[in-house]
């Protein structure tokens, strides 16, 4: 058992799904990652408390599709972690711990092109607005994450669609727009934050 | 003309309106406040571009009902800016500039109870979970804002109900939730972050 596998069973992430909203329900206790909660007998998730995260949730089984932020806190329905209302997936599938979160000492590097190239924007805090920050445009071609891990929105103040960057996948490295997830379009980010503990 | 009002003239504060979704349609720039787009004859605000901000829509005329933070950015559809998806208003009728935001000089004390009573926490940065933070409860019952300007969540990750909190208004003390908002019904506040210029 490798040392992150030991801060799992110690309770370090623990998170518990209900069939129903409002906690009510069917429920399940997670302290590892989910795969399928359809394997579990569940129909569905409609509601989550997350005692000790942060957390990613994803659309389809084996953590495909739309991305979510999980983090310490009650979600009584899906709106409360489903970025994107216009395509009102209620799906929440599988998910997993972040286990590079660190709130205090997270780093990350923006590029104006794919691959790391053109100018580049290093960041320390979270920006609701990139543009307010000075990035010129609306896209963010290709991110590397310097240290911790970090959620960028499709749209100002933290709306949209989310994805996660993690120092600890891919090497913090994502060379383009569908590196970023299995749902991404296009490179819009808009805004982007450091993940909480 | 007061000094704020002269940063207004000078377009320190500046949105574009839209009667359509994605920019289209008839449109209206503002660097004041507009208490109501109605008198404008604009039927409905599809879409924003804000420019310079940050501004504040509120979902009825008069700065009433729910409250949306807009900084700058593009918002396409109104799913970018509305907190809450379960309760699906397109309104925005109103909307003014938030003139103290202030993303590197902002403080803000939490209370436990009413009427700045009980345990206080002080805040400087950006919380997408309060419980993470310490934060024992998912209910704020009072608040002060020391600096700058601030917004507060109903649920973690910044999502649900929005409730914008000035140093400039009523002198920063909110003392209990009936006065965090005309749409607030419980003080739940799950997450809450610094306002960006």
């Amino acid at each position: 058992m490798n040392p992150q596998q030991q801060l799992e069973q110690r309770g370090q992430f623990r998170i518990t799904v209900f069939e129903e909203e409002y906690f009510q329900g069917k429920s399940c206790e997670f302290t590892f990652e989910c795969q399928n909660i359809l394997e579990r007998d569940f129909r569905k998730i409609r509601s989550i408390k997350v005692e000790n995260g942060p957390w990613v949730g994803y659309e389809y089984p084996e953590f495909q599709g739309q991305q979510f932020i999980l983090e310490k806190g009650d979600y009584p329905r899906y709106q409360a972690w489903s970025g994107n209302s216009s395509y009102r997936t209620e799906h929440m599938l599988s998910f997993k711990p972040i286990k590079c979160a660190n709130h205090s000492d997270s780093k990350i590097t923006l590029y104006e092109c794919e691959d790391f190239m053109g100018r580049k924007f290093e960041m320390c805090d979270d920006y609701p607005s990139l543009q307010a920050m000075g990035w010129c445009s609306k896209e963010v071609p290709s991110i590397k994450v310097n240290s911790g891990s970090w959620v960028g929105y499709q749209f100002p103040g933290y709306r949209g669609y989310q994805y996660i960057f993690e120092r600890d996948r891919r090497q913090g490295e994502y060379r383009c727009y569908n590196e970023y997830g299995t749902q991404a379009h296009t490179n819009q980010i808009q805004s982007m934050r450091r993940i909480q503990q």
